[in-house]
């Protein structure tokens, strides 16, 4: 019998994560007034629990009992080697992936969802409020908050909202409130709704929303959660890249590329930064974050201070970004379309230790298909950006008759995505071009704010 | 840390099914004429090496290298303790769950549908027709099919079809083609919508239709398969049960109640039958096949000979059977709508091996919130009638003051069924009536069969 996973214990669970801010310098956010931020500016909107742990540069950072009590649901999440994948491509490679598809809501999510519902109720907060792109965020923070006896509130992307209903009961089902964004419960969204009353809103947008609902709570019991972006949201899912290691190390193998699709950077992150440490300390090995074609953060965006959010309530950060005004096309990979890049990921992109790439939707559905067909298992349209990056590398080693070894986040499973694969069989899903335009619309939003400095930490 | 889950490696899957056949009397299937059906006689329908399986009193059967090497992909399929239920019901019962959503369809079907992928191509069969309720069992086929490169088609019952589009977008994304059942692509479709054109459907209607549309191939090339009923396929899944028990003697662990909802009987079979066996040879167990108040087969359903689908293509059954012109309430546990229930289940009902209960559908999916705020995932709503009687034991221990230990199995999860949450969720779901003029009916309809012997083992 063919072997296809590697398991781990719960005995073997990482119980420290990984914080890539030790190993590399950082343009520190910076508030309106142009000055970095204090730990005491974020306090409306995190608890400092959490905040201390954003600003924190510990390498290790101990993973409490009471989270890895839940985290234990479903990880270890299994290593599985992609040999049908292989066989089809008659690649040399050997294609491993790590399935985060196990978890209850069916993504990565909860593994910063449940630590982050675990500080905000130690430190007191009694409500969270967040937003959701495709739903894969939301219904993650829906279902830590059920754990933890928080309530909920989700702004959701309309686009989305409407693309995917049962998202929605997902979050109600774990007893969270879901609103489709932009809506008329905030002044953010107010505004955006009297000036584009169609829009199919965006990340930046829900941002703002559930920023201001988080904030303009006078009980003080409210707080906001990301699910991305953010230093200890990076910090939190590294638990899949140490977990991998562990599992490779038990078979002997060590990955000569690592593949993960990028929308705010977490799922990439999470897999990848544990190997950036290797790669800061000497390993060869390529890592690639993969975003769509038409919402090149990394890419084609530039790096430059840009707010998380499309208000502009956020501190400014360092990061790639083409504009937080920037509203990406309607395709389906809705955890990918985000204006920004998480700033741990995009300053080891200014430092050339990743190699980011972009696919088109066509060739992510194809990707995905392969794989559905092959491996078995149907993919989430956001993973689906992986998959063709990884089937290229493969192809190419099969040209060049390398054994390479690559490793890929398979970032959840597509079981509530179906409605896009039925528009891609359908023949209802085209490219989107990105136009030059828009580029040049960033460079100019952008230029109001201050130039980070390019740094390079060796 | 509290431990949650026990795993077991690949080197430890079971390599052997449990064949309940060797250790009960069974009345046998009979044909049009009365008189036993033979081997040859099932030719056209199933392949050969399935059809000796089917027959088989060896006690224990080999599991095909080839079926582990894809079953694999998921399994073994974790034991978790469910530890949050227990907090939440203040039960000194420890309850257990196997769970089988980790599947790619997301539920046990695959178990059996790999291996009867695999022996139909081993017999040289290039098409599968199959019928489906829910969607989980033709999804299982569509993903095992493209496993092995078979053709597959299935026929899914009307109102699952209708309430459940994305179910026909999965099997279209594993290659398989999906028609609403009844259909005009065969004489019992036809026949029957000619009759009622409203129909919402039926096992019983799509597993004619499905068997109709594998023997009139004239290529010889196609053949049927069923997910459920069977004694090949209640063989297949008892892999379930097989891990349930090696995963619950590391721990040193042994259940006193083993639990399992029951629509055809596959899951619950699955689990039961290896524990069936013990109690067979001596152990003091509760079994316990759940099925829905609306469709009460084994508890009010009599034990008689009746055919397994409605339009009388199959052989005759003993079993405990509805009549197979029932067509049940249209619940949202569509994978439990079936009239008959499988002949081994019957017997073992028959022999007091077995205490079957009946639930209503507002008791089931409130067991399903239930567990969804507390293990965190949210069930299939078919795996609801399970917990429904598993909260009710935890209680009931409660009560006792019983330490006792439940053994339960976790069907599928119930992210494909969120339409049905949707309803319950803003109240649209209520309990159906079974009056007892379909009991007076099914006793009409069957007085004209043979009647099977009320047969002990021992």
């Amino acid at each position: 019998m063919e072997r296809k996973k590697v398991l781990l214990s719960e005995d073997e669970i990482p119980r420290q994560w990984y914080n890539v801010l030790a190993d590399i310098k950082m343009n520190p956010p910076l508030g309106p007034d142009g000055k970095p931020v204090s730990p005491d500016m974020l306090a409306p909107v995190f608890p400092m629990n959490i905040i201390e742990q954003e600003v924190s540069s510990q390498r290790w950072i101990d993973i409490p009992e009471e989270v890895l009590g839940i985290l234990t649901i479903w990880r270890p999440s299994p290593l599985i080697r992609a040999t049908a994948l292989e066989k089809a491509l008659g690649t040399p490679a050997r294609i491993y992936y790590k399935y985060e598809g196990v978890s209850p809501p069916g993504s990565h999510k909860p593994n910063t969802a449940v630590p982050q519902a675990y500080y905000n109720k130690k430190f007191g907060i009694q409500r969270l409020t967040t937003e959701t792109g495709a739903g894969q965020w939301g219904s993650a923070l829906a279902f830590a908050c059920s754990q933890f006896g928080l309530e909920c509130k989700v702004f959701m992307v309309r686009i989305s909202f409407d693309q995917k209903p049962y998202r929605k009961t997902m979050m109600q089902t774990w007893g969270a409130s879901c609103v489709a964004s932009p809506s008329m419960e905030t002044k953010a969204g107010r505004d955006i709704l009297a000036k584009t009353p169609d829009t199919p809103g965006s990340l930046g947008i829900a941002i703002s929303e559930a920023v201001e609902a988080a904030v303009s709570d006078s009980s003080g019991k409210t707080r906001y959660s990301l699910g991305s972006v953010l230093n200890h949201v990076m910090l939190h899912q590294t638990i899949i890249g140490l977990e991998a290691k562990k599992q490779l190390e038990k078979i002997g193998e060590y990955p000569d590329v690592v593949v993960g699709c990028a929308g705010g950077g977490s799922n990439f992150a999470g897999l990848a930064f544990p190997f950036v440490y290797d790669k800061i300390n000497g390993k060869k090995i390529d890592i690639h974050p993969v975003e769509p074609a038409a919402c090149p953060t990394l890419t084609k965006g530039p790096f430059a201070y840009d707010h998380g959010d499309t208000a502009g309530y956020t501190p400014l950060l360092a990061m790639h970004s083409l504009g937080h005004t920037f509203v990406p096309p309607p395709m389906h990979a809705g955890g990918l379309r985000y204006h920004g890049m998480a700033p741990t990921v995009s300053q080891l992109v200014v430092e050339g230790l990743l190699e980011p790439k972009a696919y088109g939707q066509m060739d992510t559905f194809e990707a995905g298909m392969l794989l559905a067909r092959t491996e078995g298992v149907i993919p989430a349209p956001e993973t689906n950006h992986a998959l063709a990056c990884v089937v290229d590398l493969a192809r190419k080693a099969k040209e060049e008759g390398k054994q390479k070894v690559i490793l890929f986040n398979w970032s959840g499973h597509g079981l509530i995505d179906l409605g896009s694969y039925e528009k891609y069989l359908s023949g209802q899903i085209k490219d989107f071009e990105f136009p030059a335009k828009d580029i040049e619309e960033a460079e100019k939003i952008l230029q109001k704010y201050p130039k980070p400095q390019i740094m390079k930490s060796r």
